[in-house]
Order: structure tokens, then sequence, then C-alpha cells
């Protein structure tokens, strides 16, 4: 395809040949000629220029190259556009390994994939275009609707759900019983862990990361959100829409996040809060209180940014003049 | 079963009618007519209240209600332990699957249980009713004693011993290398880990959570204690009785801990300590010292609570006050 | 073999009767008569004089003792070259286990040995002597060099690749996606993530660690590096040489790091930095911008450690003086 046929799927501006042929898509560390990259700032650009790349996917502000460019609002989001265009996943063929274990009254959706070694327990559900791969474990009644992927090691407990196009990366546990107990008198006694994990549409969850069941409602990730690896989701929490959930964070029991709130890597939330809509929680991040919406958080406990960056200058500032005076 | 009958049986007080018929039990956002939950503060009575329920089990001291109330001193524990009365677990038949991988040499039980693509190997001890789950791999000479139960994914390495009635959530790794190494001249070499590791009963184990192997003795987990997700324990340490360890928690090397010892979510101690019984570890909490029974930790490093909580308190009034100067 | 053979064997000294005969290799804790153990200090030493130890391998400097001692420079050491002078792996027979499942086109070394329900998939190459155990899944094209161990459970996306030696621990992922995503119009796009991930020679990876593939480009862990339980490697990051990292790190996208870097439990490093060789990351530390060579950092944001310990003195002083005001 032309330089320009791709600037104008994207509606992107050229700037230089639109003629030159265009035959893959890369980063640019691994350009070869005739290859479209792409750079978000002006570094970018400079290393992009020492490639071999023949066009440089690139915003509307930064200067001019001796590449040809293609000018665009957002050159990340057009790359993919791109990149999406010619890559439309491949329809896999219905086929269940003959090592896989699937029980009878499993009721099965049309050009659904299950690798080796799948065990798929009495009653669950499985749609359409589901691809179970090997050495997963699917326990009783749960429920997989059209086109989720669930990738090697990955464990269900029994009734969890999964609505459409949800992708389970290795090593996932959804389901497993919450961290509940009762001490009485030196006794600690297991409360009873009956609820379910309802993960909805376009949801991703990253590999190990582990969701528990409900206590007595239901763990909740709504549609859209993104968790990353090694994430710890505990009992009855109820995750809005669009969340981006960044490595090894922790929710605690029965807290409540709104729609699209951030959370960095290693951040925590402590349990029985509400956590507003739009919320960005700093990496490293811990939260004992609840936050309204739009609230930007940092530091432990966590605090408005500006406040937790002012407390952390101001004792830089103490320590330096007490050095001075020593 | 009628509300006053349930109420003999927790030793209770009825509030109201207790010839009604109780069917079920549930959290009062799911409550059903004839259902009965449970209240622990004014804030859930008012939404028990609102729902369905037909019976409310709450505490001595909260108001009066619309709803007939059964008082109690622990709603929460009275709560389970109706629940237990009526739900006990169904015993399992003996069953091994078919592609389930048994070693000859393994010493079985009475009615075990032992799901598909499970590995078994050579040595191993298992006691009456232990349930081990699909794709779950148990290495040579490990013992299992009675009661047991692994979930789907778990590993056992080899000589890894767990006690009656410990529970293994999936994905859970016990026995796996410590992390000891020797550093010599920009070589790195690794030092032996042959210890094993000792889970003594009713111990519960969330999942994904990581045991070391001791390297020359061996890693003790004492009974009773509760360890929750994606928790890291390292090789050497003795954990004491009933603690309650919160997720993302990491134990280093060769710690000890005394009995009923709780740790909060992400918190961490460090190598070679000493903690005592009825130590509490705030979440999020660094311990780098030794810690006297009794002691309730916050911060990093980990110091006293009240004075972490003046620390805090300072640092945000000197950049109050440095705010207002400016 | 006797003391005085031992002794030569580690070029160490010595003193009390060399003639006596050594059976086994103990830590101090389980030592009986005729066992070898090491002290590496005074307490230790105070220990193993208490134990049945025959012989104590101990430093140079150390009080002299009622036990035979052998004096050496480095005694951890000097115990693990005896100990792996008479411990040397034993060669495993070549063995594919009849319930595990390898497609016919992969390239198979010598003496390669597979446990039960082992997945492997199309075009992947496996050197000799490569053990890969039960309930693996190793996808599509994944090259796994001689010498590597992978333990039950793990998982290599497709296109994983293993240098020699590389030992993975159970539960590891390698080779999942990155936590690569696009905002627009309260939209969340998916980034393609196409690259791979490279492991170096020597490598040893703890249980349930998470190494994310390469969006464009791969990632890549240095020969001899050394990764702990549970961390998490983001996609893109270049590990260097011999890296040591402790239990429950994280280390963020495209982050690169130099030779020798040490990071304590529990650290992080945010995305995008350079950090150099030979840097020491104290455990619970946030990285928030790049580190030179040599350096050694400290608490959140991460600063030299010397500054970070004189602003926790600094605020503990300030509590202390407010307090007695109060």
């Amino acid at each position: 395809m032309k330089i320009k046929e791709l600037a104008h799927l994207i509606e992107g501006l050229v700037e230089g040949s639109g003629d030159i042929d265009i035959n893959g898509l890369s980063g640019i560390e691994k350009a070869k000629l005739g290859d479209l990259t792409f750079a978000i700032d002006e570094t970018k650009l400079a290393e992009a220029e020492h490639s071999n790349a023949s066009c440089v996917l690139t915003n509307k502000t930064i200067r001019k190259s001796s590449k040809t460019l293609i000018r665009v609002t957002n050159p990340k989001l057009s790359f993919l556009i791109i990149y999406n265009t010619f890559n439309t996943p491949k329809d896999r063929e219905s086929f269940i390994h003959p090592m896989a274990t699937v029980s009878d009254s499993v009721n099965m959706g049309k050009n659904v994939w299950i690798g080796s070694s799948v065990s798929i327990e009495e009653g669950v559900k499985i749609g359409d275009r589901v691809i179970i791969e090997s050495n997963s474990s699917i326990k009783k009644n749960c429920e997989i609707d059209s086109f989720c992927h669930i990738y090697p090691n990955v464990t269900l407990y029994e009734n969890t759900k999964l609505q459409k196009n949800v992708t389970l990366h290795s090593g996932v546990v959804i389901g497993s019983d919450g961290f509940g107990y009762v001490k009485d008198k030196d006794k600690i006694y297991k409360f009873p862990q009956l609820g379910r994990v309802i993960v909805e549409n376009n949801v991703e969850i990253g590999s190990n990361t582990t969701i528990d069941r409900g206590s007595l409602s239901d763990t909740v990730i709504g549609a859209g959100t993104k968790i990353d690896n090694l994430c710890q989701i505990a009992h009855n929490v109820k995750m809005g829409k669009n969340c981006l959930i960044a490595a090894q964070c922790g929710i605690s029991g029965s807290t409540t996040l709104g729609d699209n709130v951030t959370m960095g890597g290693q951040s925590g939330i402590a349990d029985n809060l509400t956590i507003g809509d739009n919320v960005i929680i700093a990496a490293k991040t811990g939260v004992i209180g609840n936050l309204k919406s739009g609230a930007t958080v940092l530091g432990f406990p966590a605090r408005p940014i500006a406040q937790a960056k002012r407390q952390m200058a101001i004792l830089a500032r103490l320590s330096k003049d007490s050095r001075k005076r020593d």
C-alpha cells in the first residue's frame, strides 16, 4: 500500500513523497526499508530518522524531517488503527483436543477451540468462537460468552461468569474464596464464600492476577476494564467500566470503584471504600479513605497529589537545612 | 426452621415475631422473603430494613427495628454458625480420573478424589478424603494428610508436607527453591535449597501464593494460619499459629513469626528477624527490625502506630504552614 | 572424606583434628554427628557448638572453638563448593510421557525429559537435556536451549526464547501480552504486542513471576540474572547481566537496567527509565527517575540512601519535639 493511501485511512497529512510503498509496520528499533513506524516526540523522531523506516507517523506540531511523515493527532492510535486494519484475528476451526476432559453436560457454542488437558466440569456454558488453551480448568456451572480467550493454566472456580470478548492471560485465577474469617476466642472461623465473579464485556486480565468470588454478594469487573499482571481483587469488589489497573495492585474487600479509575503499579486500596469516577491513584500509593470523582492522589496515606509533593519537598528542605547546621 | 429455633441455636434474643419460617441465608444485597441476613451496625441495619429479608441477626446494643431481630454478641459469627449447621460439606466418592497420572508407588488413603491431568509422582502419601483437582502437580515424596483440598493448577515440590485439613487455592506453589545465592568475584553461585515446607493443620492458602522450601532447615506454616492471595513466604521462615496474612504480603528469608500475627495487605518483613506474638502490621508497612509481642506498627520503616501517625500529622502541618507563608 | 581432605579442596586451614571422617553436610539446626556445617559469625558459631556437627566451616577472624574448624575466606561459598563437588545433578534418561501432547513439528534434542500433560505446540525447538515438567504449556515457535529446566505449570507464549541453562519455577508466565493501551474519546484500544521475550544463559526465575513480551521490540533478561517469586517484568524491559531481583518487585515498561543491579523485595521502577550498572535499590523503594551507575537508593520517591535516612531521622526528631511541647 502506498503512503498516501495509508494517510487517507487515518486522515493524516503526508509531508514528503506519498508514493512510496509500505510493506510492514514496526517499532523504530526493528524498522526495515519499506516499514512504517511512529514517533511521539522529537527524541523518537531523531531515532526514527536513524532507522531504515520509509515513513514515520508523527504529530502535527513536530519539526520537519528528511523522512516522509504522516501527521496525525495521535500517532500511536493511528499506528494501531493501521495495524488492526491489516491484521484481523484469524478464525480458529472448531476443535476439541482428545486429551481435554469435557463434561457431557457442557453447552457448547460454534467454532469453539479447546486445547489439551483442559478440564471443563458439569453445567458449563460456552459461547461461539471461545478459545480455551491447554491445562486450563473450568469448574462447574461457569458461563463463558462468545469471543472469550482463555490462555493456558487459567482456573475459573464454579459459577464464574465471563461476558463477551473477555481475555484471561495465563495463570489467572477467578472465583477463589475470599479472605473472610471471623475470630472468636482464639479460634478462626471461615466465613462462607458463596458469591460469584462477573467479568463484563471486553475486559482483559493479566497473567497470574487473582479475583476472589463474593462472599454473599458478587464481585464485578466492569466492561472495558483492563487489569495488568499479578493484581489482587478481593471479594465483593465492584469495579466500574474502563478502569486501567497496573501490575501488582491490590483492591481490598467490598470496595467500589467508579468508571475510568486508573491505578499505578503496586498501589492498593483498603476495604469497604468508595472510589469515584476518573480517579487517578499514583504508583505505590495506599488509599485508606473514600475518594471523590476526579481526585488524583499519591503516597501513603493517599492525599491530593499537590499536597503529597509539597510534603515531600518540605521534608527534603528541612533535611538539607539540618545538614548545613550540623 | 422458625426464627425462635434458630435463635435458640445461637443463644440469641428474638425481638419481634419468632414464629416466622426461615428458608435461607443471604447477604443484605441478595436477601429474599424468608431469608435471614445480618447487620453489624446501624448503616447495615437500615440497608437490611430496605431488603426483603424476614429476619436480621444483629448485636445487642443496636436500635429497634421494623424487622424481626435476633440479638447476639457477634452477628457475623452467629450467621456462620447457622450456615455451617445446615451446610456440612458433602463427601465425595473415591475417584481417580483416568487422565490423571498417579505413580504406582503412591500410598493412597480412603475416599480420595483426583481430577483430570493431575500428576502424582513416586513415593507420595495421601490421607483419607483428600481432594486434588485438575492440572495440579505433586512431586516426589510429598505427604498430604487427610481432609486436605488442593484446587486446580497447584504445584507441590518434592518432600512438601501438608498436615490435616489444609486448603490450597489455585496457582499456589509450595516448596520451590528459595532465592539463595552467593556472589564471589562477579560470579553468582546458587546455594543448595534442600529443606522442606511443612504446612500444619487447618491452614488455608490463597491463590497464586508462593512458599519456598528451606535451604538447610525447613519452612514452617503454623496450625490455623490463613494466608491470602499472591503472598510470598521465603525460605526458612517459621510462622506461628493462627496468623492472618493479607494479600500481596512478603516475608523474607529466615524470619520467625509468633502466634496470632496479623499482616495488612502489601506489607513486608525483612530477613532474619524475630516477630513476637499478637503483632499487628498495618497495610503497606515495611518491617526492618525485630518486633516484641503485642506491637502494632505502621509505615516504612515500621514504627509504633501512634508514632507513625504523629509523624504524618507533623509533616502535614509543616506543609500547610509553609503554604501559608508562600 | 576426612576433614583435612575437605579443607584441601577449598584451600582452608584446619584448626583441631583433621582426621575425623565427614559423612554429610547440613545446616546447624539439623546437624548430626559426622556432619560438616558452617558459621558466618560468633552467634552462629555458638549455635554450631551446641549442635552435633563434627566440623564447622568458618571465617579467618573468628574465635577458637571446641569443635574442629576449617577457616576460609567465605564459609558459605566454601560450603556450597563442597556440596556441589559431591552432588552433581544426575542425568535424566530421555523420556516423553504418553500423556504429553507434543506437535510432530517439534525439533527435539537429546536426553529430553517431558512430563505428563505437557503441551508443546508447532515449531518449538528443544535443546539437549532439557526438562519440562507436568502441566506446562509451550506455545508455538518457542526456542528452549540445552540444560533448561521448566518446573510444573509454567506457560511460555509463542516465540519465547530461552538460552542455555535457564530455570523457570512453577507458575512462571513468559511472553504474555504487555499492558499497552491507547485511550481515545472514552474508548480503550489495545496496542499490538508483537515482540518476544529473550531469556539469556543461566537465568533463574522464581515461582509465579510474569514477564511480558515486547510490544514492537523484545523484552530481554540478561545472562546470569536471578529473579525471585512473584515479580513483574513489563514489556520492552531490557535487564542487564547478573542482576538480583528479590520477590514481588515490579519493573515497568521500556525501562533498561544495567548489569549487577540489585532490587530489594517489593520495590518498583517506573516506565521508560535508565538504571545504570551496580545500582542497589532498597526494599519497598519506588524509583521514578533515571539512576546513575553505582547509586544506592531508598524510599518513595527513591533518593540516595543517606539522604533518605536523614529525612526519616528529621521527621522522627520533629515529631518527638512536638510531643514534648504538647
